[in-house]
């Protein structure tokens, strides 16, 4: 069984397009991973094919009907039983990177994006769809959210990185996020890369990339280091994570 | 002048993508936002185009140079020198709809796609580039992470929303998640749409849609409530926020 993605979307047409290409893509092609986009509007009923209608209680936009919805999602439930069925949806909790590598070491997902105003809310607990967000932020529809989910996810799959090390140590994936990296060439426009990552002494760059990725974090993601540093302070063995140049 | 976006990008083909189609490529095709995409690669000196090095210090990678970024930079701003340059990191600031709504009243953006281990850090203070995540979760690239930034902000440009009053009543725009949406069937495999809002009655309507978004935004996202609350705390007279059936 390789990992499947399914789709439910009125855009279809708007996949694999960026996943297409590059790692993903070519992953894609050698059957690492399959996509299917569905279309919507094929589980509509009427002569119209309508799928949405106007919000109950009033109000501007368009709500997609619970209905259709539901058979939309049935229909990707039997070709992919075990696959988790999430909606893009801001109401929804926020995707993280361990929910990513959840989602990437099952049998694939599901994924509903809506349109409009959103989704009847009868959906959720009537089909136990689970709404995720990527952000706080409103898109134009759940489709780029989707892209954002299957690039996070298929990155992860055996095989697709270039570097499999790369995906276990980067931002997010100790609780902080990951120290400045610098290249060639030394001296660019009077900025010099760091003396300490010239010295060879890989204790001490280790040491200086740790303390780069808590300053960063503390400064620039409060929230973030809150919840790293009560970690820390209730585990002090654990406070020292691991850092790039260490073996596991 | 249209709102100009331009995306530095090793993988140039991925653009315009999904937003080439719906209503932000009609949009573009209307003349409504301009969109470019340029290879990073263009600026690379050296024989072999090379636009990576490994990273000072060690560890796994690639590290996107410094010296090939701040050209593909400079050219950018010759292009629309008062758009803002943002590097897709996560190491960046989260995006927020308040930012989304300054860059969409701008003049455009432009928007630098990381690939590998990231960016020679000092481009960002060497050419005043601002990092920018769109969530805690690591991807192959930033160009899905691109795509939804510039969707996020094309549904806010004048005339591309089929409906104008939807993009002020969502989700973050008050501080709160939106209110659920129903529509018909009002009966739905015994689950049926909330007597108030077949009521008529448009005061208890937007009575219980406010309960509705504080009680859903109190579960669902107690860091979202926290800041509500205590602005409602602040200022008592500000706490009733403008629902939808509610005129401006």
């Amino acid at each position: 069984m390789i990992w499947a993605a399914t789709i439910l979307t009125l855009y279809p047409e708007m996949f694999p397009g960026p996943l297409g290409q590059s790692l993903a893509g070519r992953a894609m092609a050698e059957g690492g991973w399959s996509l299917e986009a569905v279309n919507i509007r094929d589980f509509a009923t009427d002569k119209h094919r309508s799928v949405d209608d106007t919000p109950a209680g009033g109000g501007p936009g368009m709500v997609l009907r619970v209905d259709v919805l539901a058979r939309a999602v049935d229909a990707a439930r039997e070709r992919n039983p075990a696959a988790p069925v999430l909606a893009m949806s801001p109401r929804g909790a926020p995707l993280t990177q361990a929910r990513v590598r959840e989602l990437a070491a099952g049998p694939g997902v599901t994924l509903l994006c809506g349109r409009f105003e959103g989704f009847d809310e009868r959906l959720f607990e009537g089909r136990g769809v689970e709404p995720v967000s990527i952000g706080d932020y409103i898109l134009s529809g759940g489709e780029t959210a989707a892209l954002v989910l299957l690039d996070a996810c298929v990155r992860l799959l055996p095989g697709v990185m270039g570097a499999p090390s790369s995906g276990e140590q980067e931002s997010f994936e100790s609780g902080l996020l990951e120290y400045p990296h610098y290249t060639r060439p030394p001296a660019w426009e009077g900025r010099t890369i760091p003396e300490v990552l010239r010295s060879g002494d890989h204790a001490r760059i280790d040491a200086w990339r740790l303390a780069q990725a808590e300053t960063d974090t503390r400064l620039r993601r409060p929230d973030l280091w809150e919840r790293y540093d009560s970690v820390r302070v209730r585990s002090p063995s654990g406070a020292r994570r691991k850092n790039k140049d260490e073996k596991a």
